[in-house]
């Protein structure tokens, strides 16, 4: 019979908040699926021009230039790691959740159909537009999948969602389910990030990040793996229960 | 390079309190890996003579009797499984931890060099043998990882740990975090569980629960993936981080 | 003196998103209440038209037409289990929260002033009208509690809250608090179940869960109550704490 | 059919760490069992003679005398809440755990058969004796429930089990799950109360207590009941589901 | 270098619902800045007109007599305790969220650049008005720290959030993290709580609750500190992580 | 009046499962107190020579030599953090609980008089030695603060707590509740690492984890504080409420 372990082509959907998030925190995701010929959606549903662009207003710049900065950075970002991308444009520093919205974003499940859904975790006691993100994602996920919902489109499947790691994890409550392997295709992950400009303190911040998680990875697999000394990994949670064939 | 998910030949270990809890909670997982060609080893701790076989007092067995019957029926199931399986007989309720049991098995984790392992939850407010049998199998399992603690066989990689289902799951704080697809193997656990002659009423119970089971994991597989309506089930949790180089 | 233990006439409200909700969960508990000679109500406040009635659009069914199957059906459901029924008709999928359907639901509170209130968990990552048909029972609970809100009736007394079972209650978080008796009368929620002919897939399904329930209810309740092999129950969590005049 | 709200003759066992735990926090469920003619047990794991006699100690006791006292104090305290007592007298600071003594803990249940069962919550931060009490109150209650357990006696019924208060509740994550009404007889646990002389602070402090937990109580059974200004309470936390055929 | 500890000027915010909140529940901590010269502010999101005014709907007050009642009350009371107050009169019962009020909310962070900010938890099942101000008023913080938001003002830094107890703590997930030695003020929120003459039974009901926590003060103070019998204190929790020079 | 801010003379104990741990986890607490003039005291268990020593095991050392050495490496860190060590050699993988150890501890708390604690946290998946240090250091804690317990001095104060920082944080529950700024003495701890040649790549992990915590350091205390930008930091958690006279 045909469990999810031997599906064919599988499609991510990144739901960001705003324009950089999916680089620093779905970058090595990204990048694999790329590496393994499968395509990506990237849905920035603000462009962070009020609340991550400090640099920026501290420079002078007016609203509308920042937010093609920001677009102009992170169209760039997502080529490299070989995703297309999208814009919603709905402001944030407040991220509004409106019914609008999420019929906007139930319409790109609905033509993307993607096979695995990455957002960020629901609580962030720092950045209140992380969680409306994650809430706008979620419903608007559930709503895809019923066929009484009035959009274009075959109704969604079940897509299993994976939050990525918010900048303070303890803080919101992230506990880390599942670490994936991105040694690979690291370098990659890093030229995306530098083509951020805007946060340019976060580059190494998100490679001590990525190594960390790495060395946790190794001691997760255990010694005998032959896994290399340099590991470099990116952490998730799931919302939902692994579907699977084989435990391990 | 080399990932968790490329990884060769798997070797399960079943840590169980009492004869029969491999069978109602693990059965599945144990006969897909007989069907995959892999080996499996079930430790039984006791035969559960004292707390799990009331109709044989009743009957008015003996101790010594009710253990011989108790290890007949398990090695019947284990076999039927496809499964090596040993006991420990430590004696239940209680099952009482000591430096000498735990010692114990850390020979058998040296001597099977399992890369995967099963075990109860910690928490059993009905039962507290199961918690003893899960603290227990956790401990050894890292005292087998040192290479400077004296027991005989290389030291243990970092196997990840699956809890199986308790009796009443929510009452001992179990939540499925992998829902295992048993479908092709459930007439073999089914088998198995018949050799439990002193638990007959189990029989339909654990049955009915893999079909519940089953239920929640096509509603969280989605109906595209052309699951049939009849699957069956087993849920599990995990101790650690799931280890991967591909989000599914 | 007068605890709630000797109370006098007791009226259940059952808040339920959808049309068929309160017949799975809660049968029992309406049927239950009806044999006792009390009254009660459900308000639905949607029929469920769009998230739950998959079997009718894929007939071709229109909006209207199926709303109208919903409401017959559920009408019938609660004539068998000796209850009223009222239909805000609010809309599901999403369900959405306002002042004014608050407001409603705080005049039903005003009007039926309820002894026992019953609705959804505010957890549900599978369906988003249910936490919202919940936060808003409780809104509305409280609000009709104050003396100051502006609504004809006098104010609600503090009745307590249940939370009735969802479909997948673990990854609910819900852990049953309160296991109800519904042997007697589960004969009755099996022929209100088979009045809702757009979801028969669900009877068995909730047939087994009694039968599961039941099974817990006995082992908790204990061996030595002469209870009956085929105990079936319902499932409740409580939002506040019991007050009661006797430990038991 | 036979619920257990039918039941006939209850019969209440508390397993206190000390002497004086059962008078703070379980007085008034004690002195209601005896207003209804129901009979109590009473069981002191120790006299509490080191951790909390301060004021004997500083007052240059011995040992010995320090136990006499202690043990005398209670013994009247039980007499006035019109409980049985009985002392094991296993030592405190540390009450160390042990098969030994678990093992007399099942016999006095085998023998009481208590059909409710009172004890700490498993967590204190403050003192390590009442969760070591609460670990062994609930081990012996599983193991005296089993067939093949060696002690005299018939197995065990299913007893509920209450969790009484400590006395930092948050710091030892205490949710108040029940809360009893004791007005009635609150001026016989004051009465027992005060005959514990050596910790006369106690005497208000739980009187607060009982006052603040009977203004929750008004608060949670709403202001329709008719019940007094003064309504005195006390607080419980159940460890596992209620059984009931009513839901209120 | 400079840490928090050795800053100089503090500047307090406290974050209301009602009128009388910032009394019962932070009265201590104001008067304690105003002892040590520093500026208070308080902001009461509405003046509790409906939910909180019982005993003057009951004496048949219009909604504007009672507004002006709470509002002349609430002003005394913050004259007393030193600080200074200011009313939105958002309405209560329900206090509605809205991006507006949450702008007004804002500008006051942006104009008092609070050090340290207090209020309601985020979770109080029986009333709603309370985490909704919370969860607006952390929204504002987030959003005033924003150089991009526009509104008047520097932008925020990042004072620490400090939620004060709720009426019913347990059943509010409040588990008191710091302990406010109010010993010498507590006069002073004495008669700042009696300036509420509408909630008179308020009184010792929180005169009690200081003791309570004054004892617990002590108690996790330890016995060498000197402290005097009769403490007072208030209980509060922390949102983000402490930051400081020296563990004690 | 006098509260804990004010007291005099602080005196620091570490308790520690291993020699090494207290200096990757604490080194920066106690080059502060050093820094400030206080004595500190560090009590490790064991040596950690079975399951810390992997390098010396594979070089071929034995158990008398890897426990000098660790002794000798571990000495020479604590000097150059300007604190006392004391070594029970109880034996690692595993540290077994026992009555007798905790007896040892209670006697040094006697005779150290600690004003602070800091030990493990009592959670770790990975590493079950730390956790039983952590519940020995708890219980003798309580113990040493009965007056009636056996053992020379007088009875302990009532010191805070702080449980350090686990190898992986997010799988043991550990939230960082207290950020403590080492910017100052970080030097002081980089060399007391090197001491630790056995464990030569915690090193840089450790340095990289200070950083980390320092960037959350500043995230918490505010941009408006001054502080340099390469601030660094340990993280803590309490286990008892904090005991103030000032919130911040």
């Amino acid at each position: 019979m045909t469990t999810p372990d031997d599906q064919g082509t599988e499609s991510l959907l990144v739901v960001s908040a705003h324009a950089g998030d999916f680089v620093w925190r779905a970058g090595g995701a990204l990048a694999l699926a790329a590496s393994r010929g499968e395509r990506s959606l990237v849905l920035c549903l603000s462009y962070g021009e009020r609340g991550e662009s400090a640099k920026a207003w501290l420079a002078g710049k007016k609203l509308d230039e920042i937010k093609a900065l920001r677009r102009e950075e992170a169209s760039r970002a997502a080529e490299v790691l070989g995703a297309d991308i999208e814009f919603l444009d709905a402001g944030d520093y407040p991220l509004r959740e409106s019914a609008e919205l999420v019929d906007r974003i139930v319409r790109v499940y609905r033509r993307a159909q993607p096979t695995v859904v990455l957002t960020h975790p629901t609580a962030d006691p720092y950045n209140g537009d992380h969680p409306a993100a994650a809430r706008m994602a979620l419903e608007a996920r559930v709503l895809a999948q019923a066929i009484g919902y009035d959009a274009p489109g075959d109704p969604l499947g079940a897509p299993p969602v994976f939050f990525f790691e918010p900048h303070q994890p303890e803080q919101c409550d992230f506990k880390p389910q599942v670490l994936l392997d991105i040694t690979d295709v690291f370098g990659v992950k890093r030229r995306a990030m530098e083509c951020l400009g805007a946060q340019e303190h976060m580059w190494d911040y998100y490679t001590d990040l990525a190594k960390r998680r790495g060395t946790q990875l190794r001691r997760n697999a255990g010694p005998n793996l032959g896994l290399p000394h340099s590991v470099m990994a990116e952490a998730y949670m799931r919302l939902y229960p692994q579907v699977t064939g084989v435990l391990k």
